[in-house]
This record gives structure tokens, C-alpha cells and sequence, in this order.
């Protein structure tokens, strides 16, 4: 078994992440924090709790995470992230409706006004603090708008937001990181779909758990073009490099699963036919919803014609089957400015100050057995859906 | 035995690659063509010539390349390159000097003469074309400058050194590496340390030779920062993004011996002081000019304080032995452009479009054997001096 605590900005590729977890035997999620990224950190809670009900692990915790960059006040999705995950980060479909369906033998269907209310229960004790500081915040806040810099007049509404941020940095879902790191050890694994924030944040207030860390994460690229508008930047990483940069140089084991790989592994409608040959709910969800996102990937680039990258599921399943990726050992970093001199604010390429260092932290997986993790998804997958 | 034709831009650590070619018994220096980058092409000539002399292998012939990067008219040496390689590329230190010297048993000393007067025998022939088509540059000519590209109006100067580059890109040097590699085959290494212009002009003028084409290049860098202001790109590629680009793309079989393995294989004081130690006039040449490279590196940048980079020496070693790194293969492009949608002119990453691709053309060297190689490079270079 493995212990998996996944932190993720979900997005359809993190709902079949979670998926993928959900679907193999040997992983024991113990717990899932919602950060912000593809969607807002509240809405991937949100999310996170409407699949787990979906598929039947109501029990599996989530807790909020970091709502915005280590570097701004808050955070806005942008224009580019609504695009290939909808505008709530499933493809605008709603988990709810397929838990009111017949098809699946599992669902409960009691729980879906807890969904369409729109309230997160576990959270609303940092919405009473928000009231309390709010004077506080009635300055310029530095929003980032899907990792780009934008400077606004703080409003009640904003000011709430910027002092819900401020909790949450030292909130539940970056204390039980730190918790169950120091529970476990190296015998838990942190998967982090989305920005590093959480985890930055996460070692910054506890130093302490930097030795026994193992943190998997889907973000970066080293030898392929990112997926940012520069062609230089992976979009995970470029939300907040410098959270990025303090996790890859803290000593932090760190297995990165970049574009290199993801690009590799390509989900087809013939994959996401066979979910919805269930003829059960689930898979008719699951279905809808990567539909979405299988459109979107061939309208953005012909490369993806030939399916659209597997980004998140391929880290899941990293996490629970090294073998699965050959990895290149090297000492990375983020570069955090643009210029002469600095690079490209959010490229991840490896530290010159460690590059003759024997010790290298960073394993960066450069070859995939494609097609063994793409049909271990798609029948995982499947049985989920019948399960 | 191992063919190499080295295609070269006479630079400093160029120079070490040629004496590390001189020092091989198992390498067969067939012919040296001198191009543009760290000096100009023409004193890429005068050097190779030079060095060659010094070291008693004047049968050697060298040839002229190409004078400007396929996208300008014509090309100055930038400031930068100055600094590491001396005005003369060589670290300012005269090779002619040292043959006047008595500490070696084996130097002409009557050949100094043909130095000192600045003239190329092989490319005079060049001169007399640019008389003849002057008039006919009489316009807007693109320069480049270290691979920054300027615009100035031609002068009678100007315009017959774009005359000459004009001639030179059918010239002697680039027919010398078609008619090599129609000869040998896959039998013939092409050993490029400068910008890959001829390379590139090869193979469009005779693109039969591409399958048969084997390339070792420095140049490139692909999980470590670029040496160039930007930190992004490499120096020799950034010279002439299309022509790397072209020749990555074209099917030919490349070695990539960038920063990502340069950059761990340093030469110290004390490699130099071997040489020196060898109380010779070849010793006291080599000393004097890697005395300034060294200067120049640690000037530049902390991380050389531990030894300056190898670059050329490390692609000449490879050349013959390929044993010396470990190789990631891929199918590499570069980008020509920079800005959203096109990435950063002169970046070397891999190609999107062949990443699926099982058929990879290209080999980065991403590990090397840095002790070995090393040791190797002082003690030949040591028995060189005394040969």
C-alpha cells in the first residue's frame, strides 16, 4: 500500500488523477487538499468533495489549501484555464446531476443539496476571520491572474478574499501536510497536481519534515517547450515559481513528472468511449467531462489531435509505480525573473550552483511505457465506474 | 582510427580541442575548416593555421567556411567573445612568438614570416571576386554581431566582405565536408565547435550526404542555463538559430556535447601549470593562452572559480571516444523566434512534433565522466608539448 496525501487545483486532469487513485488497490488516500490553480482553491474543494461523493469515498477528508500564490494577495483564473477545464474545472458539467441519475449502483443520492448549495462547510470559521481583519486589507493587493501580475484597489469583497488567504496560508490544508509528513515519513507521499504553493509553504513553517519529504509533482518541463503562451513555462509552475524554486532547492526528494512525459501519454475518445460503455453514471460523468477537455486540447494544437496529455493521472500513477518512468537525476530550480541575467520568470532548468553536486534531489522522468500507464487508466477507469 | 574534419571558430578552447585531435593517436585529422563565432573566419584560418604549425602538422589543410550566419550578409565579433578568447581569439598571445622560441626540438622556425604579414594564401582568390561584384552590395546589409543582428548601410568594406561571405557559403570549406562524407560515409565524424553555418549549408547544397552525416557538436544546452546574456541560449547556437535548427531537423545524426556536460569539466590552474611545467615553447603557448581563458571565466561568474569550462575539448574527446558521457536521445529543434507562440530565439529544445517519435536523431550527452576526461585532456596535451 501506499500512503498518498494528493494536493490538487481540480481541473479535469486532477478529477482523473483522483480517479486513478481512487481506482487502485494500492493506494490509501488519506486525505486531499484543495489549492487554487485550474479553478479557485474553494471550488477544488468543492470538486474534490462532489467526485469523491460521486464515487463513493465521502470519507477520504479535504481541507482548503493556499487560495493564492506565495507572491500575491489573491488569485483569478484565467481566460486559458476555463478553456480546457470549463468554468468550474469539470468541463461545466455537475457531479450532482449524475448523483441524482439511476445508473450507478453506488450513488447516494441525499448529498447532492449539500453540492448545490455551494457552501464548504470546513471552511467557514476562515470567513469569520475575514470579517474581523477586514480594514486590514483596504490597500493595493497584488492579484495573480493565472500567475500573472495585476495590481487592483482592494474592495470589501476582494479584502475578504485577500484575508481568507491570509488564513489559509497557515490553514488546514498546509498543517496537514506538515502532520502527516511528520506522522509518516517518507512512508507518505505528497502528490501535487497543481502550483507548489502548499507544500512551500508547507516546509517553510516546518523545516523540520525537509528530510523524510517525498513530494511527486506534475509540473515543469526540462526538455520539451512548456505549455504557458511563451512556450518556456509549464502552467503549474509558472503560477508561483518561487514557491517552485524553494521546494526544488530545500533538499526536498522530488520526482518530477513535466511535460517531457505527459506529452507522451495521450487520452483518446476511444478511451473515454469505453468510460461511457459503462452505462453508468460515473461514466457517463466521467465521459462529458473529458470530452470537454478532449476538444479543447484539439482546438488549442494539431499535436494533440492524436489524443490530449494524461498530465495528472500519469503523476498518480508515478506515485504508486516508479516503473512506470525513467528518471533523470539532476539539482533543478525555477527561475523566478525575466531578463538578462535571470533567464524567464517560471522556466524550471537545472541549479549551476549544483550541477557538480553528486547529490541530486530532483529525478526528472524522461521516458514513459506509454502505453502499459494509458491502458492501466482506461480499464482502471472502467472498473471504477462498474465498481 | 577515427576520421574528424573539425569545423572550428579559433577561440581558445577551440584550440585545446585541435591539440586534444593532435594528441590522440587514434584520431585522423583530415582537413580543418575555420568559421565565424569567437573570431572572425578568416582569423579562425590564421589560427588553425598557426597552432597547427606550432605543433608540427602544418600537412593539415585548413579551409575557409562560412563568414556570417545563414541569416545575415555579413558578421563582427561581439564584445563578449573578446573578453574569453582575446582579440585574436587566442588569449592576445601571438603562436608565431613561440615558434621563435628554442624550448621546443620540433619548430619551423622560418615559418613565422608567413604570420606576421596577415595574409591566407588558400582564400586570396576570394578577394579577387569581391572587387568584381562590389557595386552589387551597395545596400542595407544585415550584420550580425555575435549573433544580435544590426543593420548598417554598406560601405566599400562592408560590401566586399559581404561578397566575400557570399562566395565563401559555395566555398572551399563547406565543398571540402560534401565531398568528405561522400567519400567516408558514416566513416567521417564532422566535428563542429562553432555555429553549425557550414553544416547547415552541406546539407542543403548536397542533402544526399544527410543520412550518412555523423555530427559532433559543442553547442546547445538543454537541462542547464544558456552561456548567452539571456541565460537561455548557448553561444555557437545562437549565432545561427535556422542552421542549428535546419540540422536538427534534417534526419542527421547529432551529438550533442552541450553546457549540460561542459560545464562539469573544468581546467584548473594546476592543469595549466602541467603545462607549463613541460618547459617547452608548445607549454609556455598553451599556459599563456588558457592563463587568459581562465581569467576571463572567473571574472565572469562565481561558479568558474572552481576551473573554466571545457567545452570544445570535451566534443573532440567524444568524437573519438564515445564511451566519455552517457546520452539522452531525442529529436532536438531550435527556436527562431521569441515572444508567446514562438518560445526564445536560439533555445535548443526538444521538437513537439517528433516527440512521439521512436526514431530520435539526436544524442545529448547528459552524464560524463569528468575524472577521465579530464586527466586525459593534461596528460596528452603534456606529451604533445614534449613530442
Amino acid at each position: 500500500m501506499t500512503r498518498i496525501v494528493l494536493d490538487a487545483d481540480t481541473g479535469i486532469d486532477d478529477t482523473l488523477a483522483l480517479c486513478y487513485l481512487l481506482a487502485s488497490p494500492e493506494a490509501e488516500l488519506l486525505g486531499i487538499v484543495g489549492t487554487y490553480g485550474n479553478v479557485t482553491a474553494r471550488e477544488s474543494v468543492r470538486n474534490n468533495r462532489a467526485v469523491l461523493r460521486l464515487f463513493g469515498h465521502e470519507h477520504v477528508p479535504v481541507m482548503l489549501g493556499c487560495e493564492a500564490p506565495s507572491w500575491a494577495d489573491a488569485f483569478q483564473v484565467d481566460e486559458g484555464c476555463a478553456r480546457f477545464h470549463g468554468s468550474n474545472g469539470l468541463g461545466n458539467v455537475n457531479p450532482a446531476k449524475y448523483n441524482r441519475a439511476n445508473a450507478s449502483k453506488t450513488l447516494d443520492t441525499t448529498a447532492s443539496s449539500l453540492l448545490d448549495d455551494g457552501t464548504i462547510a470546513a471552511t467557514s470559521s476562515v470567513s469569520d476571520t475575514a470579517h474581523a481583519e477586514q480594514s486590514v486589507f483596504r490597500r493595493q493587493l497584488t492579484v495573480s491572474i493565472g500567475g500573472e501580475r495585476a495590481s487592483v484597489e482592494s474592495t470589501p469583497t476582494l479584502a475578504s478574499e485577500a484575508a481568507m488567504v491570509d488564513t489559509s496560508r497557515h490553514g488546514e490544508g498546509v498543517q496537514f501536510i506538515i502532520d502527516i509528513v511528520r506522522q509518516y515519513g517518507c512512508d507518505v507521499t505528497i502528490l501535487a497536481t497543481g502550483p507548489l504553493t502548499d507544500v512551500d509553504a508547507a516546509i517553510s513553517l516546518a523545516p523540520d519534515i525537509v528530510p523524510n519529504l517525498r513530494v511527486v509533482i506534475m509540473g515543469g518541463s526540462l526538455t520539451q517547450e512548456g505549455n504557458c503562451y511563451d512556450l518556456i513555462c509549464e502552467t503549474n509552475i509558472f503560477q508561483d515559481p518561487e514557491a517552485a524554486n524553494h521546494v526544488f532547492r530545500s533538499g526536498t526528494d522530488v520526482t518530477m513528472i513535466g511535460l517531457d512525459v505527459t506529452h507522451q501519454c495521450l487520452l483518446t475518445r476511444a478511451d473515454v468511449q469505453s468510460w461511457r460503455d459503462t452505462a453508468t453514471a460515473r461514466g457517463a460523468f466521467l465521459a462529458d467531462m473529458t470530452g470537454f477537455y478532449i476538444n479543447a486540447n484539439e482546438a488549442s494544437d494539431p499535436i494533440f489531435l492524436a489524443g490530449s496529455p494524461l498530465h495528472d493521472p500519469l503523476a498518480a500513477a508515478v506515485a504508486l509505480d516508479a516503473s512506470l518512468v525513467n528518471c533523470f537525476d539532476i539539482n533543478m530550480m525555477t527561475e523566478t525573473a525575466t531578463g538578462n541575467g535571470h533567464g524567464f520568470r517560471g522556466r524550471t532548468i537545472g541549479d549551476p550552483t549544483k550541477l557538480r553536486d553528486p547529490h541530486k534531489t530532483t529525478h526528472v522522468a524522461l521516458h514513459v511505457d506509454a502505453q502499459r500507464f494509458t491502458t492501466q487508466l482506461r480499464e482502471r477507469i472502467c472498473a471504477l465506474c462498474t465498481d
